[in-house]
């Protein structure tokens, strides 16, 4: 078979012309340009090689882009980026970040809706199919899904809408028998009977549900899948295609060690071997202290337990770390809802439930924060990675949100640590009182010592910690931000403006002793590591209204930010130390 | 058989000692005592009739409160309340209001936990059963779930859970046919076949999920009931207990229209009719208005969709409106995410969605809002039911969270309309429009006409509408508060205060032009119907954070207040128009 050139596929319809063995030397091709630019520039490896076939069999049986397929998530979606006039970036090193890692609409016709969060595609493809049929019209619309991503609520939710479609619907089911993890939950040992009895078992839980149901025992075999989409193409009732793929086909490190592949950084191609490591000398990660406290607390107190939705390796848990915690470390699956539920339950049977989220994807679970956490009072804690301008960004990812969202939630303490010391004071003290459910956000940086710092053996009141005592102004910096409102005040002190720098310690409860000591100052400066609407700022802006003093709240806008530069974005927003001391002398 | 004397009855302990044919005796009085309170007090009146037997049968298997028994959602539980040291709230009118609807944990140590909305109890109990497990416990875990909370996202994730306990744990699905209205989703069917296969048909959705599974075709037989909990208690492993019921069992006209009696003021109970009916000349309520605007607009336009996840009544689309709107009337069952997801599916599919929520129930979709709909700029709209502190006033139901979460999230346009005119002219510009996510929050109040208001033609921009322009005092009242501002202004005037009053219409994105021609007046007042913490007045507080003019934000403060008085609450935030307006004289 000659090489293809893959540059010479600009959309699908360049495939459906190729044979069986050309669309096999194709995927060959894609798979080792994959791994290239995996290897080189990092990216989710496991998803995407084990996708190659099934995203060239859909693209060949179905009439892309008037056929509609939604991706969950899409991070498998590389390949389809491939065949989708972005070759490009996937080939040329200069061209890698041309394409984000996510479908995006914005750059393709053929990617219906930028998603990153898991489990929303069902939904949103019923919702296609349904405009469909009250329009009339005849395409087919296809949902893809891995089976990590069907213990998330809302794809439960558009599975059982779906089915009462009673038309063209398609949902693909890529079963690589793994989630970021390993998979948690029910339904997994139905995929497995499943997959077992080639499909043909009971019970089975799409059928249960209302679907047609098939099974594609090879789902990196192109015949197989072709025939399979063939044979539901146009079909008029729902039907699931369960297709079995291998996670990371094609890399060796990446079958063998599924979880560690599922992202990865640049990496040796032959041995899977990191190919950058962290300085020696670098500062403690949040996450790597986090887990050893807690791996250490749990063994001190048995009542201590670790709580993940799906995300393990993001609190540094990984495989070893679990086996140590053993039953006191839980992974409900990528289930934020039941995440947040589960800590209830263990709060009010007398446990002392920890569950680490990323902050993107708390957002998931609002409603258990408020109902069955904070009216119902239940003493659970909850830390958010990632709750930073500095965490992820992408826009499907943005940790800035967190701050407003939670809050403004009440009987719910939401405490921003400044520093490694008090983050594991506020961690301790969270554990051990068992009175109040609290929010703990780490810092967006390296988890440093910071001597100015106070901590406290009780967290539950409202104590704004006045670092530095100065006059006129004052500086209060919370979390993140902090540390550049201290260096801000370094500037301002340097030229003669001695001002007073306050770590607030809790965003949820305002200090009023404190802020009604700044009444009389000329210039109060609020600074947050989140959005400004509905954030701490506001809140210290509202009660000091009637004061003579003027308050200004520095943070971040209310808007979708895409893979921003950290930097250009903190001073966009006046949060460089000279922005702040400069903002300050011109209010002044 | 003598009748039981109910006022005996103060513990489950005291139902143990009873015969079967005192039990059955025990249920004939607990449900004609039921029924007549129903009748004069109003409540959720076929949920409590349809489950006398099985919660009787429960409490006498069980050893609550050691065994623990989680009701989803607790509207389910008179019954339950009268077993545990309740009674007298049922039997004597002076003591009807003695107890809330919902389990409440403030009243009975038999009441877990304060849940108003479904679909959480499993995990909620999952999280229980783990706590007991970890603890080396032995006691009985329970989870009582309807049929139609079944459909909740979060119902899913904690059955997926729960199944890998490999412990005791019960879940008993109270199967009455119904949601609140009509089932909605794939599962329903099975429910069907399992209901019409006595149990014994595939595929069967709970062993899918890995529970081993139990039929009960009588579900109101307490002799059947009890049999089946005491072959499942001390069970180890999980199992589902599928119960048939008849929700309303006992009140003709409650089984009769199952919808009408889900929940009911005061009736008739012989015929059901209802006790009072509003005044004659009562101005319209603005679910009417809704509803007749919605079928005219589907009717005119056949790309308008009206979509509710569950609560087709908030909407006021009763049978014979749904019947009308035929397939342009979508309800995706509980299940508020996929509302969401189907709504921004489709919007993209180029429908125009109208999804009716009740505001404390639309947080369940708060990741949908922000990734689905806003994100991805899909042009849906949302019209908030009850967000208002005049709205439903259980802790459980409350309105006055929702503009601090909506208006916070990006590319998502909160309008507060404050009248009838108003509340129709952002509804027609938010269908015609295909640009943005609107959400519409109906005002606290009935739907009258103000002729002071200024309506748009296009409410994409932040336009503030100056409706009378004084000096000095600016009184800037969003949705609902606008009257009881425009009667401080009057009370002002009277006294020779010339206020300027505004109206913001949009909550999300301030108008900038309007709030700097107010730099220089002495004192601005918010006022809005919710809670002040990451609300719109806040926002206004920030952005004339460093102008000399004083701002006072009034609202609601961030507290889970139950079964408040209304117009208490009111004075106790200072809303009442003389309080606004001496709160401005004072500040002046």
């Amino acid at each position: 078979m000659e090489n293809i050139d893959l540059s010479e596929i600009k959309t699908p319809a360049d495939i459906r012309k190729m044979s069986l063995p050309e669309l096999k030397q194709l995927a060959s091709e894609l798979r080792s340009t994959l791994i290239e630019k995996l290897a080189a520039h990092g990216g989710h490896v496991g998803p995407n090689l084990g996708m190659v076939e099934a995203v060239i069999a859909l693209h060949y049986v179905f009439d892309t882009p008037e056929d509609k397929i939604v991706f969950d998530v899409s991070h498998q979606t590389y390949p389809h980026k491939m065949l989708t006039g972005r070759m490009q970036a996937f080939t040329d090193p200069a061209h890698y970040d041309d394409v984000t890692g996510y479908t995006n609409p914005n750059e393709s016709p053929y990617d219906l809706y930028s998603l990153g969060h898991t489990s929303s595609a069902v939904a949103l493809a019923a919702g296609l199919a349904k405009a469909r049929d009250l329009k009339g019209e005849k395409e087919n619309v296809v949902a893809v899904i891995g089976d990590g991503s069907l213990s998330g609520g809302v794809a439960f939710e558009g599975l059982d809408y779906g089915a009462t479609l009673g038309s063209n619907f398609i949902v693909v089911v890529n079963d690589n028998q793994m989630s970021i993890a390993e998979n948690h939950g029910g339904i997994y040992a139905d995929l497995r009977l499943l997959r077992n009895t080639n499909g043909e078992g009971e019970p089975n839980l799409f059928r249960s549900m209302g679907y047609a149901y098939r099974y594609v025992k090879y789902g990196n075999d192109l015949k197989s899948l072709i025939e399979m989409f063939q044979s539901v193409k146009d079909i008029n009732y729902p039907v699931v295609v369960h297709i079995n793929t291998v996670k990371g086909l094609g890399l060796k490190p990446a079958v063998e060690d599924k979880e560690e592949f599922h992202y990865a950084g640049p990496f040796d191609s032959k041995t899977g071997a990191p190919l950058y490591e962290g300085p020696k000398d670098a500062p403690e990660s949040y996450d790597e202290l986090f887990a050893k406290k807690m791996l250490a607390k749990m063994k001190e107190n048995e009542k201590v337990v670790t709580i993940t939705a799906g995300t393990p390796g993001v609190l540094a848990f990984d495989k070893a770390r679990r086996l140590e915690a053993g039953k006191q470390f839980i992974d409900v699956g990528i289930a934020e809802q039941a995440a947040v539920d589960v800590a209830s339950g263990l709060a009010k049977g007398g446990m002392r439930p920890v569950v680490g989220f990323v902050s993107s994807f708390l957002q998931r679970a609002y409603d258990q924060f408020s109902q069955d956490i904070a009216l119902n009072r239940q003493p659970a804690t909850f830390v958010v990675f990632y709750g930073s301008m500095f965490g992820m960004n992408d826009e499907t990812h943005l940790g800035f949100f967190d701050i407003a969202l939670l809050s403004n939630i009440p009987n719910l303490l939401y405490l921003a640590p400044t520093c490694k010391e008090e983050f594991e004071a506020m961690l301790d003290w969270s554990i051990k009182q068992e009175k109040l459910a609290t929010v703990i956000r780490i810092p967006g940086a390296d988890a440093v010592s910071n001597k100015e710092i106070k901590v406290l053996d009780d967290y539950s009141k409202p104590e704004y910690d006045i670092v530095r005592k100065g006059e006129k102004v004052a500086l209060i910096g919370a979390g993140t931000m902090f540390t550049y409102m201290s260096l801000a005040a370094d500037m301002l002190a340097e030229q003669g403006i001695k001002a007073t720098l306050i770590n607030p310690r809790n965003l949820s409860t305002l200090d009023t002793k404190t802020l009604d000591s700044l009444k009389d100052y000329s210039i109060v400066i609020t600074a947050e590591d989140g959005i400004i609407d509905g954030g701490y700022g506001q809140k210290v802006a509202s009660y000091l209204g009637e004061a003579p003093v003027k308050v200004i709240n520095l943070g971040l806008p209310k808007k979708f930010l895409n893979r921003y530069n950290y930097s250009d974005l903190q001073k966009e927003c006046g949060l460089t130390p000279d922005q702040i001391a400069q903002t300050a002398k011109d209010a002044l």
